[in-house]
């Protein structure tokens, strides 16, 4: 009988996270699960990775028997370090999350989650981020379901290299989620607004608040499929090159803009 | 008499950073500078925020006066703070700098100093992020030319909405620069590596290691433009939607794919 396929599963709200638990139960059904995860919860890390200290790892037990590494990093240190030490096999697919609230518009890129499969696919790994929208009460099952569908089909059919799946999926019951839809990241940010606070000596303190404000109202777009009840589908890459305008600069500015030593 | 521009400097080196340093001495030949920078290195965060703990500014002194804003956080941290809370006035542009090493390539997904101007970006702000190859002993000068030129042209031509020039500079003598590139992102990463070692009470640590393997040889790179000679100028934008592979799933993958709930 052919081994099953190995999947690396990660996430930035820490190993013992729901989400998490619920994601890997389910995957555990099509394959052989590696659990490699932020020892703590790392919301909103970017992509960052840890080069000035060093990095520790944990075996961590859920209910008597070993879940994973925990690792005191950040997730794109937990996929580096899992991909690269920890697991004896190359995993054929690494997936992030089930993150406790939507990865959509500007927070791709602030999410450690997205960062997570990232790294994987910077490490030449096809790579899922699956996401779902925040309640005070989540249930991660749906979302774990869409994540196996779609473990399932890269597993089958790859990625073209470089791309991750950016899934994020509506906190809506399972039966009232009308489908998929294949969309692009949208425009739309936050409206930041710090607190500005005294601590108890007397100092001021600032914290980070605001909303998020709908700058893009296209069709096609991440957090408007969401809103219709869809689970909206992002294919991303880390090529951040602005490719209509470097055309526009070539043209426009070579030759004129001389430095003067 | 106008008021000359303000200009919002930071980085991920830290406030004490020579490169700042050096260049904010330039630009107060052409505008009014307000430095708002981690108070500690921040290499390699990526463009993280701080979301669960409150940070805190303090006025920075070099050679008795006041220099900036040092903040505990990262360098999207100090952007949006700085912006939000610190400035009185809107900043005409953001400029982080002058790293001491090349963002290109992977890199730029790692960097602090590009997370600093993109966050600008994200704020309405055009922003430029400047590097310096890394040498032993950094001359940072000729980049600082370079920055002084680029953030003249764009106080007077601006950028389109949510574009960042990502400038690169060769650690050579100023007189063998040949020019400027206008190039993309290139697809080179690392090699990791990770130093397994035990620590005095015996227990393993890992640390990071590795080196660039050049993956991308394409006349337009960025890497490639730097070790001909050139100054590289990378346009790039916060959407990562890879549009060609969306385009291909729409058109292939919609209605096949089916969640069974």
């Amino acid at each position: 009988m052919k081994k099953k396929p190995l999947i690396l599963v990660s996430n930035d709200d820490g190993i013992d996270a729901p989400g998490l638990n619920t994601l890997v139960k389910s995957l555990k059904r099509i394959a052989r699960v590696a659990v490699v995860a932020p020892s703590i919860q790392q919301s909103a890390v970017g992509h960052a990775i840890t080069v000035r200290t060093p990095l520790r790892a944990y075996r961590f037990h859920r209910n008597g028997s070993l879940f994973g590494y925990a690792v005191d990093g950040t997730p794109a240190d937990c996929v580096k370090l899992g991909i690269n030490t920890l697991l004896k096999e190359k995993p054929a697919l690494v997936i992030s999350g089930i993150n406790d609230g939507l990865n959509t518009a500007v927070n791709v890129m602030y999410s450690g989650t997205v960062s997570a499969a990232t790294e994987g696919t910077i490490l030449g790994i096809p790579a899922i981020a699956v996401s779902l929208e925040y309640t005070n009460r989540p249930n991660f099952e749906p979302a774990a379901k869409v994540a196996v569908t779609f473990a399932k089909f890269v597993l089958k059919y790859g990625l073209p290299e470089d791309t991750i799946l950016n899934v994020n999926v509506p906190a809506i019951p399972a039966r009232r989620i009308k489908g998929i839809r294949y969309t692009r990241q949208g425009r739309s940010r936050w409206d930041d607004e710090f607190y500005q606070r005294k601590d108890p000596k007397n100092k001021d303190y600032y914290w980070l608040a605001g909303k998020m404000r709908i700058m893009d109202h296209g069709e096609d777009v991440d957090q408007l499929a969401l809103k219709s009840g869809y689970i909206s589908v992002t294919p991303i890459h880390f090529d951040l090159t602005h490719r209509e305008f470097l055309e526009k600069i070539r043209k426009e500015w070579d030759g004129k803009l001389k430095i003067a030593f």
